[in-house]
C-alpha cells in the first residue's frame, strides 16, 4: 500500500460522515455551508482529477445543495425527531485553467471522494470578478505606457494620484478585426485623488472621473484598447484637453465639520437578548425567536440565504434568497452604453460582504455571524462577521382603546434583524431579513455607497443633462435603474403550494344587489402556468402562497402568505437591448416557475458578460404547470435618477418587500405579546425637565397602561 | 356707564394685544391655537349677540387662521427679527340652536370683541359627532321599546349586555314618504358582550355582531326606524332568529395567555433629548431639532398641524396637516351601503385623539404635547398629552467602504417623531409626522383598532364571502378602502413655488444617440392649472415641489422637494354613487388647487350626510393658473380586504408619504453627521456570551469603527 496506484483519491466519506483516517466527525447537515476543509478538500480532490502540475484559478467552491426529493424527507425526519436519511456532501467548483479562459464546473463529492462531473463550459460564459483579480487590474492599466501617455494628455498637477474602478464590460455583441466581447475583458473608469491631499487614500476620487477609459484583458491581463469617453451633452469626443481644477467632495470625518448636537442614543436589553443560536452545523446557524425557526446560511453568490424557515412549528419557506440585482445605466453613449452590473452574477453578495462591527452598523445586544469563501488557489478565506443579528423596537403593533371604559390596551411591535452588506466598488446594499411579531416577515433593501461618477466639461455643470444629473462642477451622476429579484421557494404549511392574485374590483350596479353602486368584491385567480406576472394597483392586485390542502380552522380560506411588492418601472432599455435580454427579470414584478434543483440565479448562473437566455424568463417560457411546487420570484428595484442631496454618498434609498400572514392563523398573532409597560419600557418624561409642567402621565402613571391591568 | 346701554361687548382687544381690564398680556402669536380663555370668550361673545336666553350647541370653536396675505408678512418679519404688524384674532364657532337643526356658522374678532359674520347654514349641511352626542345616542336607543322588543326576538342569554356603535348616517339621497336623508340622524350597529362574561365591560363585543340597526334622529333623539340587516350571501332579509352561542375573542391580556419570552427593550438618552421646544403661544409650541424649525399646532378637526417648517433657517412648508380620511365598505346591502367615514370631517382628529401615556405608546425620552377642544355649552376642553415627541434610530442612513483602504465609514438615521393617535369607536390610527437628518419629511400613518364588523349566519362561517372575510364564527368583516388626503402648502425656499412632475422615459433607438437600445431620460411637466393628477409607475412618475426662482449654486437646477406617495387603488364605488360624489379626494392621488384661504379640508366643511360639491375636486375644477401659490393634496390609501389575523384587534397596516430634498441642497446634508461609534451606541456584543467564540470586532475594538478616525 506504500506504493501508489493509480490517481491519489482521498479516504472516502461514508453515509455523510467524514472518516479521516480513524477519527470520526458528527455527519454533517445537508444544508450545512461548506466548511473551511470541506473547501480545501473540493479544490484538492478536483486537482487530483487533473495531470499533475496543472495551474487553476478557482473562482468559487460552494455547497452543491441536495435536490428537493432529497432534502424534503430529511427535514421532515428532522423535524419529527425521525431517524435521518443519508445524503452525501457534494461541492460545486468553478474555475479557470490558468492563465486561460477555460472555464470550467465540476461537481466533487465530498462523501465519496470522487470527482463527480467536470466539464469545460462556454463560449458565451464567463465567471465573477473577485478583489484579487480587481486590484490586479488596476495595477496593470496605471502601469501601462500607453494609459500613462494619455493620462499625461490631462497634464494634472504634479504628484497626482490616478485611480481606476475596474468595470464588468457588458455585452453588447459587438466583433471586429481587432476585437470581439467574448472576451473576458473589464472596462475601467479613472479617476485622481484632491491633488491638493494626494496623501489621503479614503480621498473621495468620484468627485475627480477622468475621461479615459481602458479595457483590460484579464486572461493575458494586458490593456487591449483605451477608449475616451463623451464629456458633453452628446456622442461626440472631443480630444483630451488639460485638467481644469475643481473642489473635492469628501465624505471622511475628519475633513468635513461634524454636528455636535445630535445626543447618544442607546438601546439597552437588561435580560439580554430574547433569541437563540444553535449551530446546525459548521459553517450554518440556527435562530430561534419568538416563535420563529430558521437556517441561516451565506455563500460566495448570494451571501445571506434562509432555510427551512418555520413560525410555531408550522413550515412556511424551504428557501429565502436574494437571487441577483441588475443595474443598468441610462448614458447610451459608449462605454456606457453597456453600463449593467450584477452585483451577486458579476461578484458576489457573500464575495463583498462586509466585516461589520461593534458600534458600527446594528444597535443594540449584537450576534455576529461568520461565512468563509475561496480564494483563486481554492483555499478557504474566512468572512468574519458579515451577518448581524439583532432585536429593535418598531413603534406601536396594534392598538385599542374602548371609549366607553377608556381602557387602552397597546402593544409594541419587534423585529428580529439579520443584517448583511455588501460593498461592490463604488456602491453598497445594506441588506435584511426582518421577523416581527405577528408572523410578517420583511426583506429589507438599503441602497447606498458613492453614485457611479463621469466626467463631465466643466462649463457644462448648470446645464441640464439628458442622461443624469450634475452632483459637482464636472460631475455627471448619470440614471440607472436597480432591480432587484428575491426568489422565494415556499412550503406553507407543507410543500403543497400555489402562487394566486386577488383583484379587487367593482360590482356592476344592479336594482336589487348594488342599487348604489358602492359595492366591490374579490376576485381570485390561480396562477396555473409558469410565467412572468404583472401588478396592477388599479385592481389593488395581490400575490399570495397558498396552500390549498391546508384550510382555516375557523373560515375555511386556503392558508397562506401575501407579498406585499412595491411597485416599479420595468427595464426602460428596449427588448433587443443586451440589457434587456440579459436581466431575465426586469420586465416582470413576478416570476413563477415550477421549481428545478440549481435553478438558483434570475439571470442566469454567469452573468459576467452574458448574453441572456439562461435565468427566469427563459426558465418561465417552458410554461409548465406550477400547480404543484412552484418557486415564487420577487422582482422589485427603483428608478434612480441621481439628486445632488446623493453625492458624495448617498444617504439610503429604502426598499420592503413583506410576506405577511392571510388566513393562515385563526386570528392576530399577537394578541398574545404582552402589552407595553412603563415597567419594560423604563420611558423618560421630558416635560418636568423641559418646562417645569407635568400634564400628568409622563412620569410613570402605571394604572394608565393596559398592561397595569395584568401586572396587579 | 353704570346703565345697561345696548347689546353686552366685551372689552375690546388693541394690536392683537388683549387688555382685560387693566391687565396687559404679550401679543398672541397670529398662529397660536385657541387658548381656553379664548374659546370660552369666543362663545360668550356669540351668546351675546343673540337673544337672552337662546340655547345654543357648540358644535366646534377654532382658530381662524389669518389669510396668507396677512400671515406670510408677518412670519417674515418674525423670521428676520423685523416688528410685528399686529393681526386680529379670530374664531370660526360652528353651533346649533338647541335642540334643533338649525347650524350656524360665526366668524368671532376676539381682538375687538365683535361678532363679525353669523350664518344659518344649510341644506344637506350637518356638523360633525362628538363624544357625548355618541354616549347619548346608545343610551336612548337601548332604552327605546321597540328596539328592546326586536332585542327580545333575539332571546339572548339572561343578563346579556347589548352595546351598540352609532355611526354617521352616511346619504344614499333616498326620499320617502316617512324619511328624507337630510334629517341629521345616526345609523346605529348593535352587538353584545359575550354573554358568560357579561360583566366585563371591555369585552370585545364586535365579535357578537347583532342583525338589527336603530336610526335615531339626533335633533328630537328618537328612534325613528329599525333595520334589520341581511345576514347571508345575498340582499335578502330573514326574520330575526334566536341567537346561537359562538366563543368569544376577547383582546384585553387578562383574557388571553401571554408569551413570556420577549425581553425587555429599552432607548436610552444619556445625554437627554436633542431637541427643544418653547412655547410660541400658549397653546403652541416650536420644535427645534437638528436643523428643522418648525410649529406645532393642535385642533378639533385636523388634530395635529405643522405650521411655518423649515430647514437650516430655510422655508420649506407654509402649513401641512392631514386634511381629511373617507372609508367606504365594499358591502352594498342596506344599511351597509351608506358607511363611509369621514373620520376627520364627521368626528375630528383632535377631538377623538388619545391621552397618550408613559410607557405605552412612545419609548425613550418623550415630550408630552397637550391640546383644547370645546364642548357643547362652548366651554374648553383640555385634551392632555395628544402628541408624543421623541426621538428613534433608523438604522444606517449612509454608509461606504473604500476597498482598497478597506475604511468603513457609516453614518446612523435619526428621526424625530410627532406621534398621535385618534380612536374613532372601534378604530385606530397613529399619526406621524418623522424628521430625519438627511432633510426627509416623512408623513406616517399606522391603522389598527377592531374592524367594524356585522352579523353572518353562522352556517356560512366557512363560505367564502362576496363582500368580506370571516373573522370569527358568525362575523363577516367587510371590505373597505382608506383614503387619506395630506394637505401640503409649501414654501420650499420661499412663496414662489410651483408643482412638477417628472417621468423617466426610454429614448428611441437612433444610430447616432441610441444604438444600443439601452438610453433613457427623464422629461418634465410643470402643472400649471389646478386638477386632479395620477401617478404612473410604469414612467417612474414623481410629484416635486420646485422654487423656479432659486436655484441650486452647484447644478443650477430649481431647488425642490419631492414627494413619494405609495400608488393606491383609487375609489371601486362609481362616479354616480354618493360614495364618490362624497369622497372629493378619492379618485386621484394628486391634486393641485391654488391657495384660497379657508380651503382645508379636501371632502368639504361639512362631510357629515354630505352630498359633495363642496372639496378639493370642486376647487380644481375651476381650472386656475397655479403656477403661483399652488396647494398640492397628496391621496393614499389601501384596499383592506381583512385577514382573519386582523381580528380582534388588526396589526397596524403602515403607509407612508416621504418628502425628500431633490437638488435643495449642495450635496449629502447628512454628510455632517459623526459617524456610528462604540463609544456613543455602547452596543453589546453577544458572541461571546452566547457560543463563547469571538469573532473579533465585537467587543468594541473601537479601531475598526469610521468613527474612531474622529476621535483619535
Amino acid at each position: 500500500m506504500g506504493i501508489n496506484s493509480g490517481p491519489k483519491v482521498d479516504p472516502p466519506y461514508t453515509n455523510g460522515t467524514q472518516t479521516d483516517g480513524a477519527k470520526a466527525k458528527k455527519p454533517v447537515h445537508p444544508l450545512g455551508p461548506l466548511s473551511p476543509e470541506e473547501i480545501s478538500r473540493s479544490s484538492k480532490l478536483l486537482a487530483q482529477s487533473w495531470p499533475e502540475g496543472t495551474l487553476f484559478r478557482f473562482k468559487s467552491i460552494v455547497l452543491r445543495e441536495p435536490t428537493k426529493a432529497e432534502l424534503l424527507p430529511y427535514l421532515e425526519a428532522e423535524w419529527s425527531g425521525k431517524e435521518l436519511p443519508s445524503i452525501d456532501r457534494l461541492s460545486d467548483v468553478v474555475y479557470y485553467i490558468k492563465n486561460t479562459d477555460k472555464l470550467h464546473e465540476a461537481i466533487v463529492n465530498l462523501t465519496t471522494g470522487k470527482v463527480e462531473s467536470n466539464k469545460l463550459l462556454g463560449p458565451f460564459m464567463h465567471a465573477n470578478g473577485d478583489g484579487e483579480e480587481i486590484l490586479a487590474v488596476e495595477k496593470i492599466l496605471l502601469a501601462d505606457p500607453d494609459v500613462q501617455a494619455e493620462i499625461a494628455k490631462l497634464q494634472l498637477p504634479e504628484g497626482t494620484v490616478v485611480v481606476s474602478d475596474p468595470w464588468i464590460y457588458g455585452s453588447d455583441g459587438i466583433k471586429n478585426e481587432k476585437f470581439f466581447d467574448d472576451k473576458r475583458v473589464m472596462q475601467c473608469y479613472l479617476y485622481m485623488r484632491d491633488p491638493n491631499n494626494s496623501s489621503e487614500a479614503d480621498s473621495c476620487h468620484y468627485a475627480f472621473p477622468l475621461p479615459i477609459s481602458p479595457v483590460v484583458d484579464t486572461v493575458t491581463m494586458k490593456v487591449i484598447r483605451i477608449d475616451v469617453v463623451a464629456t458633453g451633452l452628446d456622442e461626440k469626443v472631443k480630444p483630451l484637453e488639460p485638467w481644469k481644477p475643481v473642489p473635492p467632495n469628501e465624505y471622511i470625518p475628519e475633513l468635513n465639520k461634524l454636528r455636535t448636537d445630535l445626543k447618544p442614543l442607546q438601546v439597552v436589553q437588561p435580560e439580554g437578548a430574547s433569541f437563540t443560536v444553535e449551530k446546525y452545523a459548521e459553517m450554518g446557524d440556527r435562530l430561534k425567536w419568538q416563535k420563529w425557526d430558521f437556517k441561516v446560511g451565506f455563500n460566495q453568490r448570494e451571501g445571506m440565504v434562509l432555510y427551512d424557515v418555520h413560525y410555531d412549528g408550522r413550515p412556511l419557506f424551504y428557501r429565502l434568497s436574494l437571487s441577483d440585482m441588475a443595474i443598468p445605466y441610462a448614458d447610451p453613449r459608449h462605454p456606457f452604453h453597456r453600463k449593467q452590473a450584477f452585483d451577486l452574477g458579476d461578484a458576489g453578495a457573500g464575495l463583498m460582504a462586509n466585516n461589520l462591527k461593534l458600534g458600527c452598523d446594528c444597535l443594540g445586544s449584537i450576534y455576529y455571524i461568520s461565512g468563509v469563501v475561496t480564494d483563486g488557489n481554492g483555499q478557504p478565506v474566512n468572512m468574519p462577521n458579515v451577518i448581524c443579528v439583532h432585536e429593535q423596537d418598531m413603534g406601536i403593533l396594534w392598538k385599542h382603546t374602548n371609549y366607553r371604559t377608556d381602557r387602552a390596551c397597546v402593544v409594541r411591535n419587534r423585529e428580529l434583524v439579520l443584517q448583511t452588506i455588501l460593498t461592490v466598488s463604488n456602491y453598497e446594499y445594506i441588506l435584511s431579513f426582518n421577523f416581527n411579531l405577528s408572523g410578517d416577515l420583511t426583506y429589507e433593501v438599503r441602497a447606498t455607497g458613492i453614485l457611479s461618477t463621469q466626467p463631465l466639461d466643466l462649463e457644462l455643470t448648470k446645464t441640464p443633462h439628458p442622461f443624469g444629473t450634475v452632483v459637482h462642477p464636472g460631475v455627471l451622476a448619470a440614471a440607472h435603474q436597480h432591480f432587484f429579484s428575491l426568489r422565494v421557494d415556499p412550503m406553507v404549511d407543507g410543500p403543497t403550494n400555489q402562487i394566486v392574485y386577488d383583484d379587487a374590483e367593482a360590482i356592476p350596479r344592479d336594482p336589487v344587489l348594488n342599487p348604489h353602486g358602492t359595492g366591490y368584491t374579490v376576485k381570485r385567480t390561480p396562477i396555473t402556468r409558469s410565467g412572468g406576472y404583472d401588478l396592477d394597483v388599479s385592481r389593488a392586485r395581490t400575490f399570495k402562497i397558498i396552500n390549498p390542502e391546508v384550510k382555516n380552522p375557523v373560515n375555511g380560506a386556503s392558508v397562506g402568505y401575501k407579498v406585499h411588492i412595491p411597485p416599479m418601472q420595468t427595464m426602460l432599455a428596449d427588448s433587443d437591448s443586451f440589457h434587456y435580454k440579459r436581466a431575465e427579470f426586469a420586465d416582470k414584478q413576478v416570476y413563477v416557475t415550477k421549481h428545478a434543483d440549481g435553478e438558483l440565479f434570475a439571470g442566469g448562473k454567469y452573468t459576467n458578460q452574458s448574453r441572456g437566455g439562461t435565468g427566469v424568463r427563459s426558465w418561465a417560457e417552458r410554461k409548465e404547470n406550477v400547480e404543484k411546487d412552484p418557486v415564487l420570484w420577487v422582482q422589485f428595484g427603483i428608478n434612480h435618477v441621481p439628486r445632488i442631496e446623493d453625492f458624495p454618498v448617498m444617504p439610503v434609498e429604502t426598499l420592503k418587500v413583506m410576506f405577511r400572514p392571510v388566513n393562515f392563523f385563526d386570528r392576530n398573532p399577537a394578541i398574545d405579546v404582552p402589552p407595553s409597560s412603563q415597567e419594560s419600557n423604563c420611558s423618560v418624561g421630558l416635560n418636568q425637565a423641559m418646562d417645569g409642567m407635568n400634564l400628568g402621565g409622563q412620569n410613570g402613571e402605571l394604572g394608565a397602561c393596559c398592561a397595569n391591568h395584568t401586572s396587579s
